[in-house]
């Protein structure tokens, strides 16, 4: 069988799942989860082993420690993925909700109910954890779901498909709702993303290249976010203590991620006081920073940012700071280099704040809070499958609501248009 | 200027106006439309004069009466499009609305705030009027939006969008929110859709062949359907007589709109009961039927079906019948040939119409009520800019919310991450 025939045959596969999927309810998904999580714990060793040869091929190509790292599957990453599984089991079952229900004049009664979105094509790098979290919230959703991880942990990946998929059909559901694809080709990729018929929607999670790549190649609507460029802007009116704490947590807790800061904005009437106290505690964390001509006028032995800094998305310790002399400067500067991502105002102005929620065009905005609170678990979603920074569909991060559409659903006895 | 220059400045003009409408409020978008409604009135002579250049070109080229009627501002059309105008004013502004709002262990609040889509791409056919209820619905929800109608209605439409650039100055906003392609050239849609930095949505309307087009030249993402082929499902419980009048109503009422009925699907137990009488009302009134083997069984002097026939969407006074043995066949046949827009069983039995609304993946699922009600302003949400029968963003009929999303926004007192 050709690649493009097996691609295509997965695509038919997963369409059916789907139809199965459509009514199935919650207790059969949630058996489905449970016994992912019983088999995980049980299968350990066979996991292991087969991680083991994917950590092999990785040392032979030579990846970094940290790649090697992300890639391999110790009893604590399982311990992780088998309580991840139990989480998804505890979470409401979208499907099926009622969002709302209203009567007409002519007596018809209109709702919107909540259905899976059909097929997912979910393409991801290394961890091969994610494979589990992915599979356990399309699951649960009612989604089909074909997965492509990458091709350094392919052994992994099948291992692990074959659980998912026993636990499937122990649960009397559609076995091909879990599919993963069996090959480490990125043309598979590229077929994946062609296949309009087949696939509803497509989520790609990883570097800018790969989703870049996705992007251009897809015929399939695609959610993403290319890169975050955070930002926040220490308002003059600030809690300048409050703003150290939250701009520290922002750029240090965890520089690698979407969600971390990378400018920070000041308003000029405090430059002096708060970035003098701020950047030493930064540069202490080892922070880098690279500041505008008016922050060198307070701190002069910073490097010089340039124009490509506004736009970059360090994930490292690295700060790009910039004084602004006002608000609206400082909603500009985020309109033109922002990425729609997160962004945060420090501030003790009621009227700033609701003026600042209210005019950034990001997924999330935030008042006197770290811009690393953008997680679908830390803002209530429960677990999330990735953010989106396009405003269709679901602005932000999508959790299992976001993996589902609604449709509307009329309760007549016989009217008819006149 | 080069096409593409224009094309390329007006999605940067109109990403500028898209900002500016952020955050402005609903007087100053009633004012625009209200001033809209008033200039259309006071310059009908102008538009009726450029409207007749636009039928002498389209008389010359051979176009249809059908056409013809289509693209006529007469004085009831341009009364019909001031009278939309007002509705819209009536209708609630989306943007800023809160759909919900909780808070977290950790005391921040967050909440999902509605805010506009950014900038619409509209292209459509003929009928100039709907350049009037596209720009006030894309105004009312906070959007700039791009109109690209079609090449033999030109001269309305540029008249038009001077009406519509005047009453936004007027009310103070971005005469460039509303702007009309001002060429003919098909080319101009190709590079309106690639804009991907300047448009956030595409919205075609018209043949299958222009949305196709669109489809597959687009970058951007585009909310669409293809055609409606609309089926009934007469159960074997229903009421034969309510039957009678909603499949009636559902072909003949309307025949060349998207959410006619295009099959009927009867079950055998009722078939010779209820075909007969149905089939005689049908002919009556002048529809051609087409019927499967066992429907030739009960009507024998019946065209035959072929597998063409169940695909397709007349918009005629034509028909395909089906029996079908069970409930199931009809959502088999349907999730095989159907279109995924609007289909109705009529019933009386509770546990079938539960299991067809959980089961019909189609954007609008009726119990006993003709189809034709699949449409904004029928099921309640005011004037609609289109159909979407993909799952994206909005299944369904689309009014203002439909043209919004949300993003999070979050208050916190300090909180940082842990």
């Amino acid at each position: 069988m050709s690649l493009q025939e097996l691609i295509y045959n997965m695509g038919q596969q997963a369409r059916g799942a789907a139809k199965a999927l459509r009514t199935a309810g919650r207790e059969k998904k949630d058996a489905a989860l449970r016994t992912m999580a019983r088999l995980l714990d049980q299968r350990r060793q066979e996991l292991i082993r087969e991680n083991d040869k994917d950590l092999q091929g990785a040392r032979k190509a030579g990846l970094s420690t940290a790649m090697i790292d992300r890639l391999t599957l110790s009893d604590a990453v399982i311990d992780a993925m088998i309580q991840g599984l139990e989480e998804v089991v505890g979470q409401p079952d979208p499907v099926g909700e009622i969002t709302g229900m209203w009567k007409r004049p002519n007596g018809i009664v209109v709702g919107r109910m909540r259905i899976p979105l059909g097929v997912i094509g979910f393409i991801y790098e290394s961890r091969p954890n994610v494979t589990v979290d992915a599979a356990s919230l399309c699951l649960k959703s009612g989604n089909a779901v074909i997965l492509k991880g990458g091709s350094e942990a392919i052994n992994s990946n099948l291992a692990l498909a074959s659980i998912l998929e026993h636990a499937l059909s122990e649960a009397g559901l559609p076995p091909k709702a879990v599919q993963v694809v069996p090959s480490t080709d990125r043309e598979a990729v590229r077929l994946l993303v062609q296949m309009e018929d087949h696939i509803d929607i497509i989520i790609p999670r990883g570097g800018e290249g790969l989703i870049r790549f996705v992007a251009e190649n897809s015929k399939v609507p695609v959610l993403k976010h290319y890169k975050g460029v955070c930002h926040i802007y220490v308002d003059e009116s600030a809690d300048l203590q409050m703003a150290q704490e939250i701009c520290f947590n922002a750029k240090v807790q965890r520089p690698g991620v979407c969600n971390a800061m990378e400018t920070m904005l000041v308003h000029r009437a405090v430059a002096t006081k708060f970035l003098p106290l701020m950047c030493e505690r930064f540069r202490k964390a080892g922070v880098e920073l690279r500041g505008c001509p008016r922050t060198l006028e307070v701190l002069p032995d910073l490097t010089r940012a340039t124009e490509q800094d506004w736009y970059e998305e360090y994930l490292d310790l690295i700060l790009a700071v910039k004084v602004v002399s006002s608000m609206e400067e400082a909603i500009d500067h985020i309109d033109k280099y922002g990425s729609n991502h997160t962004e945060a105002i420090v501030t003790s102005d009621y009227l700033r704040a609701h003026r600042f929620l209210a005019q950034i065009d990001s997924s999330v905005v935030l008042v006197n809070a770290s811009t690393r609170f953008n997680d679908g678990g830390q803002l209530g979603l429960g677990a999330e499958i990735g953010i989106n920074t396009s405003k269709l569909h679901a602005f932000g991060p999508m959790g299992l609501k976001e993996l589902t559409t609604t449709k509307f659903v009329v309760l007549g006895n016989g009217q008819i248009r006149s």
